[in-house]
């Protein structure tokens, strides 16, 4: 499972002070927090730093990989500052994301194969996002035929099926389940991805309803995810989770997890 | 969601010594205490008094049914005792349970009739239980096949996929969870039910492997369930899976659960 740490975007109280400030200590502290308690990757994101985006990645980027030997998930709509983060980066980043959009797929296509790297597809495009399992899985399928037709291995593909809230949209939790077995029945080794939280929003005990949901996409296939790696909740569910598919031999991983107090 | 509490059972401490004492008061506070916490039904289970089986069986479902108004699960594999039970029940009874063993179908099926009861199937026969998904599928399905000839309405068949411990049978997981999606599938209004605690023997934090695996089954399909409706962790799991899964309109029961203090 490719577990990568969320907690370091500038949409989160505090994280932004300390980037516009460039307080490195606050971020690698964030950084090493989340690869001790398990992430694989860090997600690094300066969305709300509008014009400075591009020297804040690029900032974040060395700042983090300065302080965890983890490769990053960089993290932005825009090419410019996609591209700054990315000729910093050691390793193989993973690129979040790309889309069926025409415009974004032409200017981040190109970032993706010259650094090689990984890269999140959510399955929008010009239409939007589908409103159903069946338009999801389609413009995912038509993400992953481009997208392997351009060059981009597909074990270098993330799909995101793009969780919502199932307090306005109840019907769409099940639509992405569905999109997430049906991609990777279809596709043997192509990933799919999922940012959680969103499908709590507006709801109480939003942690409960996020770890649950996470429980559920694991049974559809769901290999990687974007959560806060300290949520020991979060967590627990995940060693259980890998437990009870088989994909925890002997649950070395699980009983691992107990001993060192990360169940209770 | 149909929900059997399990707490009546004399396998448990404090139950068995209840049960032979004939103690109506324990036992009643065991019944209404599951039903307030949400069981639609109450299972009862004497199985460990094997020579009294059959009046502490009757005792049980007059005492029970003397102080909630709900259906119960009688839970025995012995026919005399099943038919003690049965006999005074009112309502609607579920009988646990029947198999695809010959000596205990040809036992079990006119009781199921006679009292007009719903039924748990276990995916068993004569050979065993069968390895993988696989074979418990197709046990499952005759079973269903032979029920319904026999003039058992499909509604009134609750099929047990028999979960195991994934300590010693890692494979058995999965093959439970595909076990309930292939039947719903295959029989739409057939029920599938799962006790939840075999999952975890022999490893530590079993609740959290069984809440865990829980909420996989209900994803897979899951319609019923026996389990201790007092832990609070695993109806919380329940209450966000139905939110989740679309099965909890407008999330009404999910924002109900929260305001009583049951999500914390």
């Amino acid at each position: 499972m490719l577990i990568i740490g969320e907690r370091i975007n500038t949409s989160r109280k505090f994280i932004e002070p300390a980037v516009v400030a460039r307080n490195a200590e606050f971020i690698q502290n964030e950084a090493r927090q989340q690869f001790a308690a398990g992430a694989t990757h860090i997600d690094v994101n300066a969305g709300t730093l509008v014009n400075d985006e591009p020297l804040a990645l690029a900032w974040l980027v060395e700042t983090v990989q300065a302080a965890v030997d983890a490769p990053l998930c960089i993290d932005s709509p825009n090419p410019a500052a996609l591209e700054a983060g990315l000729k910093l980066h050691r390793g193989k980043a993973i690129i979040n994301s790309i889309t069926g959009e025409k415009e974004r797929y032409r200017d981040i296509l190109p970032l993706v194969k010259e650094y090689g790297a990984g890269v999140v597809a959510l399955a929008m495009d010009d239409s939007g996002m589908p409103r159903d399992a069946e338009g999801r899985i389609r413009v995912a399928s038509a993400l992953i035929e481009q997208l392997t037709a351009d060059g981009v291995p597909l074990e270098d593909i993330y799909i995101d099926p793009l969780v919502q809230p199932v307090s306005t949209s109840p019907e769409l939790g099940a639509a992405v389940l569905e999109t997430i077995r049906e991609i990777m029945r279809r596709y043997p080794g192509v990933h799919t991805i999922c940012g959680l939280s969103n499908i709590s929003y507006g709801l109480p005990q939003r942690k409960l309803l996020n770890r649950t949901f996470f429980v559920m996409c694991m049974e559809a296939g769901l290999d990687a995810v974007i959560l806060d790696p300290l949520d020991r909740e979060m967590m627990a569910c995940l060693y259980a989770s890998q437990a009870l598919l088989n994909k925890d031999e002997f649950c070395m991983q699980y009983i691992q997890a107990h001993r060192e107090g990360k169940l209770q």
